[in-house]
């Protein structure tokens, strides 16, 4: 081996130690690089509007350390008040006031409301208003987020033949699992259900709402701001746009192709700070639905009272 | 510098490269291990309830790589139907047929009520119902969740003692970060507004609610399983949750004190695979309640239509 190594390759064997070193110091820099990439998004000079709650929010950065955007809280804007020079004015807030028996009614209502809502994959291509679906992102936007920040884009997809090439996008992936990733046992169990990688839904659908996340804010100059919690922020507006499109009817799924992210994002040419968080297609549930028979868990079982 | 070496470091200067090499491998390693380290929990025989879905999941685990419980999607159970064995008997659905009028009626008229809420840091003592807030956590307990896992327990706190103790926890922290984490300035600027650590709204507000996500579950046998996507499913949870409270006329602030996840658990006694997510003090708005003078970006500036 050492012989045919200074035959052939001379440097090599007469530098062996140094190539490796060199190979070993080029791993180590790629690994530390790499780190760093996921760990910190350049932040210049937030605009004003957010400026003070982002400089309350390094607060949240020095205390949990390595991603500020990760979600640990969720404050609309943030526990502390931010300096008096960006203090925004202070507006009297009230809310309606209603007897606790009419809390107790409406709470219950909601509850039995929403205890009929299920992910649904088989969708009629009866039309939809659009207006329905519009009102249901508005509510959907009035979430709270850090540093009151709105981290979070809508896209509301219509046209069949951006449908289409969602659904194409999403199967080709689909078909990538099928293949390669379930390995064939897998996908001989599955054979005799007819389950496939064909989405129809995504094209039978009228609707499909894509969120996006705002990883970073980019104001009106093309300056970067950091927003912040914008993982939870824009998790709990999709919270409100379930409740809400259920509320006017209208069924979806929650699901979010694996590994579509990118391609879907730059189909629908969203920015490079925006990252898919949820697909949802959107429309009334074909006359043949059908659902897993799932049982939720009672109140006793997820609420623990002190 | 050589012949220093040489006279005091003989070993170090005849094998310098050798044992340069050993310490490149060693921080290789070590960062390797350290990535490894984050990207796995330990999860042994999941119960069969989940299996499936889980075996299902794994697809997300091998496709997304490093954090599987990181999430990057939520459907109610994975987009692939689990293999026959442990699939679940299918059951018609449909829902209330409401016309196109009817359905833009109550998508405006849900958005127009969402859009009263804000987050309020005042709150009223006055009691409210605790029906109607069980009703809101039973609501919140519909969001759909990685493999209907249901990740989430809310921790609902009615005895003062509790309260003032959860206070003690979080201003302890707040003071930290006054002291420490925010510089002398900073709290010189705050001085004059009177802002404090203090946080009466925790003793104030009737009730306090803590949302705990299941890292991982654990089964009436003690054995773990992978709780997919818990953190968005927990997430759109606390999103259904906050809708349900506003719904019933209940006032919120969406937050977690920094740093406390750990020493709230204690208090609560919850077991170490549950993270806490949300602290969000329920009652009434008090009567001189403020809040910032936000507005919210108007449709169009949230959603694309294509």
């Amino acid at each position: 081996m050492a012989g045919v190594l200074q035959t052939y390759l001379p440097f090599l064997a007469a530098n062996w130690q140094l190539v490796l070193m060199a190979l070993l110091a080029a791993a180590v820099l790629h690994l530390l690089l790499e780190r760093c990439r996921t760990a910190s998004i350049p932040v210049p000079a937030p605009p004003a509007a957010v400026a003070a709650a982002a400089a309350a929010a390094t607060i949240t950065t020095a205390a949990t350390a390595a991603t500020p955007w990760r979600d640990e809280v969720a404050p609309e804007d943030d526990d502390l008040t931010p300096p008096p020079d960006v203090l925004l004015p202070r507006v009297p807030f009230s809310m309606e006031s209603i007897s606790p028996e009419e809390m107790v009614r409406r709470s219950e209502q909601f509850y039995k409301q929403m205890n009929g809502r299920r992910s649904v994959r088989a969708f009629s291509r009866a039309p939809v208003p659009r207006q329905a679906v519009e009102s249901a992102i508005r509510a959907a936007g009035t979430a709270p987020s850090g540093a009151h920040t709105e981290p979070w884009t809508f896209v509301l997809v219509e046209s069949p033949e951006v449908k289409a090439a969602v659904r194409r996008i999403v199967e080709d992936e689909e078909e990538v699992n099928y293949r390669k990733r379930m390995g064939q046992k897998w996908v001989d169990d599955l054979a005799p259900l007819g389950t496939t990688w064909l989405k129809e839904y995504l094209t039978d659908a009228p609707f499909l709402i894509l969120v996006f996340r705002h990883a970073y804010g980019v104001d009106e100059q093309g300056q970067r701001f950091t927003t912040y919690y914008n993982e939870i922020s824009c998790n709990l507006a999709c919270g409100v746009l379930l409740a809400a499109l259920h509320q006017a009817g209208l069924a979806t799924l929650t699901s979010t192709p694996l590994n579509c992210g990118p391609r879907l994002r730059q189909l629908l040419e969203r920015p490079a700070n925006e990252k898919l968080v949820l697909l949802l297609p959107v429309g009334r549930p074909a006359d043949d639905c059908t659902v897993p028979d799932l049982t939720r868990r009672p109140l006793e079982r997820i609420m623990v009272v002190l």
